[in-house]
């Protein structure tokens, strides 16, 4: 298990530049190279990648073999680039599509989450996948879908359904590969939709650390813009919801996701909104790495993505390095930021663990949000529980020497 | 367009023995050749092939060159065997699975009868594939995809709907290949169901001749057992139907479909009922041909099919000929069985194409189909509509030389 102590893992969520996912049917392991010449180039150690879970497994019962293959390549490839590999293996939703096999729609229709031939299927395909890639040095972590949460509500869930469906699966992926980081991804509905079936105690308990994906187009970014406090410190408001909601102060938190989206960072606020994110978010002491979204833009050829889609990328599809690359690049070249010796803690009313039907409350505009927001423009802030406040190791453990309430 | 006296054309719908049409995702020619050698082997002269539609279009405006590719492979490969291949495009729906793209799908949602970008997409799907495998010579025949109706009701949409989307496709394989016969196909509920929004005029006048399926799971084998008389006429009696729907009395009738499914033809009447029921529709005079379902069996290694497709074939996944080859094979060294020259026709008093919503009157079980069934008995019979029987044109181009009302 990394410690928060190692230097700061810095990556990039792999969407290759030519044809998109669809690339897997296409595969191109020259097309690959170059794309992780560029990501090998800027200073970054590891890529995130996404194989489609459809086409590797068509039927319940059948696991193409050739479509494993194709993953191995793909981390071979980013071998050859010095970058190590984490593996998502439900695809599952990507960029506003969801991949489902026809084995759990309309005349099958089955809920993924809850339908037990269906979990059964799921299962096998988590084990092979998992022991396929565990057999890859350069492979250091397996997530079970990339923001699983977001093929809710086409298949119906509930909270204790969603939880035995992560935990049950997280299972399978640790007898697979004891050695490998096995994680779960989820949107951050979890932690502000007070009616949303996937709950904050997943995020914090399950799997080996907690992953958080900061995008500021959900909420923050209307409340003061671009480069507004509450929109550049939105990661590391994440990053402290999650570290104050673990049992355990030490659980480190990835940033598997953050963006520079547009419109909400025009194109000329991006190298200053990056540079000030990272600022506020590389310093927590929680922080285990940040993975960009993501390596490489979208084709414009390619039709129905939501506009904020084809922009994202650290580089262009021809390979141009784009501002938030540069951004990277500086942050690469530097050990790992000190993180704050001692800072202030303010404390959360809500307890998320407990009380999922309150997390409106600390959602983007809310009360406890924008009075953290003010206190951070002074420096790093933490958040903690009432019952971390009153708990001298938690305090100590997490670097918290002063305790704030709300006004 | 062939003539009813051109020989009777016989084929298989050419399901892969080995993965089933996963075999897509890893082409295999020489797999192919050993299916096509089984079918060669028994006199058939056609199949019937079925590109997987979201394989080759994964994104609205990407239609996949390797995809088409492939479908030309396996196309060059049934010439090698002397078989001609009609190709059915829209899969969408096989054996009780839909193949849908992510770009109709959950946060997609969209009918693909009635939405405007997705039928843009189609037009280009129908345009790029047709253009293609009109390339080939021994390619006769383009259908719009394999009983799109199944579609519906997860695509919603109405009547008018359904015809317009059929006409315009049809429309878009007759500029990209005028050579070949575009074809629509719709499972029986366009016949029987009063509330189906598919229409029998779609049927017959949409696309360059009529295809019908034949499958006696849909009631009729429940009237009388595998070997009874409305079981072993059905295809028979769905051929008038469609006949005598037709406003061209001249217009041919495919069956495109038809076969021997469990557990209502059981292994030991197989052989009996599949030469009663191919004695009873081969002297049809609209009959253009008979295409059995399915080449292959379906290995058991893969889940979730209804079980009556897993032993549909004419051969085994090994490649042993079942009872149903034999009786084909029979056939097929036969020159067309000579049509009655006269007979009796039974007056329908529902007309279909203006009464869609009688259409339960003629569904099997119904006064109409149990008086037409007790007539054929004793040799064939045609149906006529009430406008047929009284146009001598239109009795005399049909063979028909007593018309009978039901008692």
């Amino acid at each position: 298990m990394p410690l928060p102590t190692d230097p700061l893992r810095l990556g990039a969520n792999y969407v290759p530049s030519s044809g998109w996912f669809y690339s897997w049917l296409d595969p191109d392991l020259d097309a690959n190279r170059r794309d992780f010449a560029d990501l090998a180039g800027i200073g970054l150690d590891h890529v995130r990648v996404f194989p489609i879970w459809p086409w590797i497994q068509p039927n319940r019962t059948l696991v193409r073999q050739r479509g494993i293959d194709d993953l191995l390549d793909l981390i071979d490839v980013a071998a050859e680039f010095g970058l190590s590999v984490s593996v998502d293996l439900l695809q599952g939703h990507l960029s506003s599509f969801d991949f489902l096999p026809s084995w759990v729609l309309t005349w099958h229709r089955a809920s993924v989450f809850t339908d037990p031939a269906v979990r059964e299927g799921l299962a096998v395909y988590v084990d092979r996948v998992t022991r396929a890639v565990a057999s890859r040095p350069n492979v250091f972590a397996v997530t079970l879908g990339n923001e699983v949460n977001n093929l809710y509500p086409a298949n119906p869930t509930t909270p204790a359904a969603s939880s035995a469906w992560a935990a049950e699966l997280l299972g399978v992926v640790r007898e697979a590969a004891p050695g490998l980081l096995a994680l779960h991804s989820l949107y951050d509905a979890t932690w502000y939709d007070p009616d949303h079936p996937f709950h904050p105690a997943d995020n914090v308990d399950l799997g080996d650390l907690t992953t958080v994906h900061s995008w500021v187009f959900n909420g923050v970014s209307a409340l003061d813009g671009p480069l507004g406090p509450a929109t550049v410190s939105h990661a590391d408001y994440l990053v402290e919801l999650a570290a104050s909601t673990s049992l355990d102060p030490s659980r480190p938190v990835w940033l598997q996701e953050v963006g520079a989206p547009r419109p909400d960072v025009p194109e000329q606020d991006a190298a200053r909104f990056v540079r000030a994110l990272l600022d506020h978010v590389t310093p927590n002491p929680a922080l285990w790495g940040v993975t960009w979204w993501c390596s490489h833009d979208l084709d414009r050829s390619l039709a129905d993505f939501p506009e904020r889609e084809y922009d994202l990328g650290l580089f262009t599809v021809d390979h141009r390095p784009k501002p938030a690359a540069k951004e990277l690049a500086a942050l690469a070249g530097q050990a790992r930021r000190p993180a704050a010796e001692r800072r202030p803690a303010l404390v959360c009313e809500v307890d998320l663990r407990a009380e999922p039907g309150r997390r409106a409350e600390v959602a983007p505009g809310s009360a406890f949000h924008a009075e953290w927001v003010r206190l951070r423009r002074s420096g790093p802030v933490a958040i903690v529980t009432r019952a971390g406040a009153a708990d001298p190791g938690h305090l100590a453990a997490r670097g918290i020497d002063t305790v704030l309430t709300q006004a």
